[in-house]
């Protein structure tokens, strides 16, 4: 229990912690390795070791609260950025580490009103980007008649989920053009 | 421990089991309630919940090594079939029990080599017979140019898993309209 516990143990977990959510928000979850963010807390292995045994428990507790890199501030054109997007997210849940994260959460939800509560907000947050990069297409005539805004995240992302739980294995460049020609009609094509 | 248990508690359990997997194969994981089960098998509900306390567990239980109806048996024409067999599945997902399950599933493959291979079989399963439909549709001239067979299952049932395990609410139809156009060219379309 924390009310029973060293502070300097406290003050470890919580540097490591810090070092952890740092490491997601400015390069995803691939990046909180025990190797990794040892080094950027500036403690040992073993410290990061002894509060979490896992990496995906680390990467469990980084993710509640931080901000993710995927999707954040589209740039035009947006087919090739999103597309760039969808391929950093594939191989994100093609990592054991990231999958066990995931899978975590989602099952998780299932009974547990906080992690419920966790994954809604990582499901608004992520579909609340994909639509504003999406809308981003249309009001410079990238994109037409695009998929409904509440569709976009099942659509686009929902396969590359399916690929990482379900068939591991790489997602082929022409699956998510698939995907992206299926989010909407896009000119110049 | 299965060797110190009484034989009757055994051949009760086993008979839960079995109505549990017929339920299951005839219409699906909504059908394997405690009540449908207890009745299917005749024996009290207090039996199932003896050996099964949430329904998740039997149907978890129950989904290993059954046949399941997704996608099983395609007629012409495709499309139409299709699209009810995705929209079912969609349905399933949308029901907490069976959400746990596959959750629970996906979850697990990550850390045990028993599930994993329990998830690879359901995977081949569903992909082998997404693949069937969509060549049988190839065959009668309805499609032309699918989806490469390997990302049919991805693209078509993923968007649904999206929606059951992070987005919970309707698929709307012209989400399924979507995926199909995106499966391949359709004839008479």
């Amino acid at each position: 229990m924390a009310d029973t516990e060293d502070p300097r143990v406290t003050r470890s977990r919580e540097a490591v912690l810090a070092a952890a959510r740092e490491l997601l928000r400015e390069e995803g979850p691939a990046a909180v390795t025990h190797q990794r963010v040892a080094a950027r807390a500036e403690v040992g292995r073993a410290t990061v070791y002894r509060h979490w045994s896992r990496p995906e428990q680390l990467l469990t507790d980084a993710m509640a609260g931080v901000r993710m890199p995927f999707f954040l501030d589209p740039t035009t054109p947006v087919r090739p950025w999103l597309k760039a997007q969808l391929r950093v997210l594939a191989d994100e849940l093609a990592l054991p580490d990231v999958l066990a994260v995931t899978t975590s959460l989602l099952h998780g939800a299932v009974w547990n009103p906080e992690i419920t509560e966790r994954r809604d907000r990582l499901a608004a947050m992520i579909g609340g980007r994909l639509r504003a990069s999406l809308e981003m297409a249309v009001r410079t005539g990238e994109l037409r008649a695009a998929v409904d805004p509440g569709d976009a995240a099942a659509l686009l992302i929902g396969p590359l989920l399916y690929r990482g739980a379900l068939e591991p294995g790489p997602v082929p460049d022409a699956l998510l053009d698939r995907l992206l020609d299926a989010a909407g009609t896009w000119a110049d094509r």
